[in-house]
């Protein structure tokens, strides 16, 4: 993958216009020529919007009062576009996209010659001395179907150790290099437990290890440097913004990373605003108990929250259920907390004035979270705490009306309900089904809704979180009318959850997600409207430019490929 | 000892007048009726002073023009007293203090029933359930000399474990309660290596442990409470405003007892300023890396550098001296940190932007810490870092020109000199001794200094301190005309060591150690000049009211002792 632009961009929009006489204004940014949905209920609509050299909005309304009242140093010609406020996922982790952004993408490849071309592409922009980590390789998609072996890379990395994943995670191809740094023999006629080393007819290792032998080369994968880590940070910032995100709740976040972060935040080289979620009972928490909650002073990077994981995941059945999974009887899914653990450590985040966020995802694992909450908080349930629920994916009847009686936000990923959707209701039956990936239940029953995208697990791309919460339906548009419809939100519903949602969700309400006198000028410009389009042309809605603090931080070049990882194409109608 | 008034009292002072028509300085307070020592050079003396309502100094000068500009609301009559800037002590251990003052004092306690009865006083302001811990007892000044027993206190405090140290530090006289708590039976003939336990004729433990053997109770006192905890910082605090301190720099905290003095600033129970120096390379130095210096919102309390620690202690034989120790041939004393490893610290302090503190008293401490700090800091080393050396007691003759060309802070303790000057050149001997304790020297070579006790190693009386830096005599005024005379501080000198020095060694200088505009309202009333009565009469001046912020923290009330360990006669004036 080629490298991003430049964080902050210059603007492209940008007109200078000196006006004799109006010094006092030479501070004002006016945008013009737009179409804006504020997210105000008092003003849904504006044409034009100023804002300060802090960044503030100064006044949301019509263009010519406003150029009149404002009009100075600065004018932003929005070409038409539609403005919308800056998108916050509400469930990410940024250093995992970075990291897994300089992983060379090897899917597709159609035969060795296209690996080598990929990785060597993408080698130019890594660090040196960096191992060249990639993913995606099939050699069934090759001409001769035959595994590759270290030697089919030795030519073009001679030196830097290359180590890829095979497209299913059961394999791992290393070069000679990363052979040799492998502290052991590996030839002979041994194998590691649960896995195998391929061989050739000399007992030699010949690249390619199986399973559990693919242990062997990830333990001597160096720690990421410094510099790595910020390569794989700076990566993860200009992907969010390219894709519209002026905000990210990251969710686990170790003191080191936060400090890298931080480092970021003193250099402005964050283009976004980050809030950071502590990695459970770590360091972090222990750093925010003895010293607040943390707020970087640029106000784009504060922690002011914990995160804890209750149980795993619904796809590989660790999802804590109250009864079976309907597809394993006698399993009902692990604890990755123990109980006591987890209560420990909310009523430690509590006691520090931190704000608990955890991962709940089976209706057992959402159960423990509202009891344990509900011990923690007793009597200051009713208070505007904003205790968050991340995932919430499968919920007892009875629990529903519990997450609003305990003032509980949840927070959900759209596109994880369609990319669970093919199997999900396998897992936990027809019946327990009506209560997974309820979003309008929840609503109905009056509790506020985060939207996100946990990526990297998920796209970056919030037009697709969009278009999974308005639609239901996978890229081919299948099934026809949603799965599970009535769960699906109203457009206004679904940008609502990544925007205003979001930012509540985060106590950053009083100044984010919404365009409006007082607020922080964060901003995307789209080039239609996604609240009056067809579901279907949600993804591939264009964000033409970026806006935080009232500065692009990112603008569309016209040949960009903004995520050569998710397809353009958009989705077949689904006929009804 | 009795608890002392509350920390922020109720000014006895305070005189209200409503002023028809001033309305606008209602919130301005003027300080009349005083002779001032400002610490501004530009000018020195005063007779009033203003403040907002924010404690900032609006003016200084005489009463009559700032009574007609700023007279308001409150005036403030200091009775025709001294009023000094607040003092500061730039080397301290708050809680080390706090629990100190957590021990009841046995010391000159004429027999057993003298003993139970200051330990009944003590017990009544300890907590429930807490250990009463003591010491300075000493059987040999009781009329029949003899070894006392558990039996002796089991009366008075039949369920409170009692644990008492023996004014040497050699022996521990515990209750039946403090025996109970020791899981083992401490019957039979059997001894712990390197020390006794006294048993009766039928082997059972009397309740006096000698040397090692007291480590069996110390094991299990039980480990602080928070709210002991609380109680020993309140303590400390109260005496430290007491004795006219309206500022701490705290060497080597913990995380914990910073989450612990954020509690005090959240809950304005901070009666003076702490500046946190974090307990060398550990979770608060990590903390403080992560998230960037420490500044509570209050001003009250900040963490912005690091304390560690080189080397050990003359008196123990443990500083690290160049050559051999005068009185031990072939021992040169010891690194408590392995220098690599105190490298690796100061290299972390200074790449995340804190301030390193480093303890060195022998002169090969000194050296260590003058070719690390060198080496950090390289070509910065012009740079306004403010790098200290804690204590710096012995010098190289060599190394003193090396403090200035590293624009370095000597940070150190009057009252170490006069205690140590018994014994100090029988352990460095006639030529070594004259650039130990060489304040003069080091302010030649224009070094800055900043001033301290070290309490609780030392009395947290500054009056002391001042006494030792002009005299360089005890207590009884000996030796003659000091103890190296030509290092004697000048009172001025001595009292800006306490006041502008400590606040230029953690970057206060533009708020702190002085009182002009801008300045925050830190100061102390005294009844009697300081820089203008012989040295002998500085231990007793007496602190009327300790001011922070523009409010009082400490009021002497006229039947008050503020530190009962502390003897108030004067010293006997050394005849010259």
């Amino acid at each position: 993958m080629r490298r991003l632009k430049p964080l902050v961009a210059r603007s492209s929009f940008l007109v200078s216009l000196l006006l004799a006489g109006a010094a006092s204004a030479a501070d004002t940014t006016v945008l013009v020529n737009a179409r804006i949905h504020t997210g105000n209920p008092d003003q849904p609509a504006a044409t034009a919007m100023a804002w300060d050299a802090s960044g503030r909005v100064l006044a949301v309304g019509d263009e010519a009062p406003l150029l009149l009242h404002y009009g100075g140093l600065r004018i932003v010609d929005a070409g038409g576009g539609v403005v919308i406020p800056g998108m916050i996922d509400a469930h990410a982790h940024l250093m995992n996209l970075g990291f897994a952004l300089l992983r060379a993408d090897l899917v597709g490849a159609r035969d060795r010659a296209e690996v080598i071309a990929r990785l060597q592409a993408f080698a130019a922009d890594l660090p040196d001395g960096a191992w060249l980590l990639g993913r995606g390789w099939d050699q069934n998609d090759w001409p001769d179907k035959a595994f590759p072996t270290a030697a089919d890379l030795d030519a073009a990395f001679p030196d830097r150790p290359v180590w890829l994943e095979r497209v299913d995670g059961h394999a791992g191809w290393a070069n000679s290099a990363a052979l040799r740094a492998v502290g052991r023999d590996l030839s002979g006629d041994w194998q590691p437990d649960g896995g195998r080393i391929l061989r050739d007819g000399e007992g030699r290792a010949t690249g390619v290890f199986i399973d559990a032998a693919s242990a062997l080369v990830d333990a001597v994968v160096p720690p990421a440097s410094h510099a790595l880590r910020a390569e794989a940070l700076e990566r993860a910032l200009a992907a969010a913004v390219a894709n519209g995100l002026t905000g990210v709740h990251d969710m686990g976040v170790s003191l080191d990373d936060l400090r890298l972060m931080r480092e970021f935040a003193d250099a402005g080289r964050l283009p976004l605003r980050i809030r950071a979620y502590a990695d459970g009972d770590a360091a972090a928490l222990a750093a925010l108990c003895a010293m607040g909650p943390y707020e970087h002073g640029g106000g784009r990077l504060a922690m002011r929250g914990v995160k804890f994981y209750v149980d795993g995941a619904l796809g590989s059945r660790g999802a804590a259920l109250l009864e079976d999974y309907s597809d394993e009887p006698g399993h009902r899914g692990l604890l990755v907390t123990a109980p006591e653990d987890f209560a420990a450590g909310v009523r430690k985040a509590a006691d520090c004035g931190l704000q608990p966020a955890s991962h709940a995802i089976g209706d057992r694992g959402v159960r423990i979270v509202l009891d344990t909450y509900a011990r923690t908080l007793g009597d200051a349930s009713a208070d505007d705490h904003r205790w968050r629920v991340e995932h919430a994916q499968v919920i007892a009847p009875e629990d529903f009306s519990r997450f609003a009686a305990l003032h509980l936000v949840a927070s959900m990923q759209p596109t994880h309900a369609t990319s669970d959707m093919p199997w999900a209701q396998t897992r936990v039956g027809g019946e327990r089904i009506r209560g997974a990936y309820a979003w309008q239940t929840l609503r109905a029953a009056g509790v506020p809704l985060a939207l996100g995208s946990d990526f990297p697990v998920e796209s970056v791309d919030p037009r697709l979180g969009l278009y999974a919460a308005v639609s239901r339906q996978d890229s081919e548009g299948r099934p026809r009318g949603g799965w599970f419809p009535r769960q699906r939100l109203t457009p206004v519903q679904a940008l609502e959850g990544f925007t205003a949602g979001a930012a509540f969700a985060a106590f950053d309400e009083a100044e984010l997600g919404r365009l409006m006198p007082g607020y922080r000028a964060d901003f995307v410009i789209l080039d239609a409207d996604p609240l009056a389009m067809p579901a279907t042309r949600l993804p591939v809605l264009v964000v033409r430019s970026t806006w935080v603090d009232g500065e692009a931080v990112y603008e569309k070049t016209v040949s960009e490929t903004v995520d050569p990882g998710v397809s353009r194409a958009p989705p077949q109608p689904s006929p009804d």
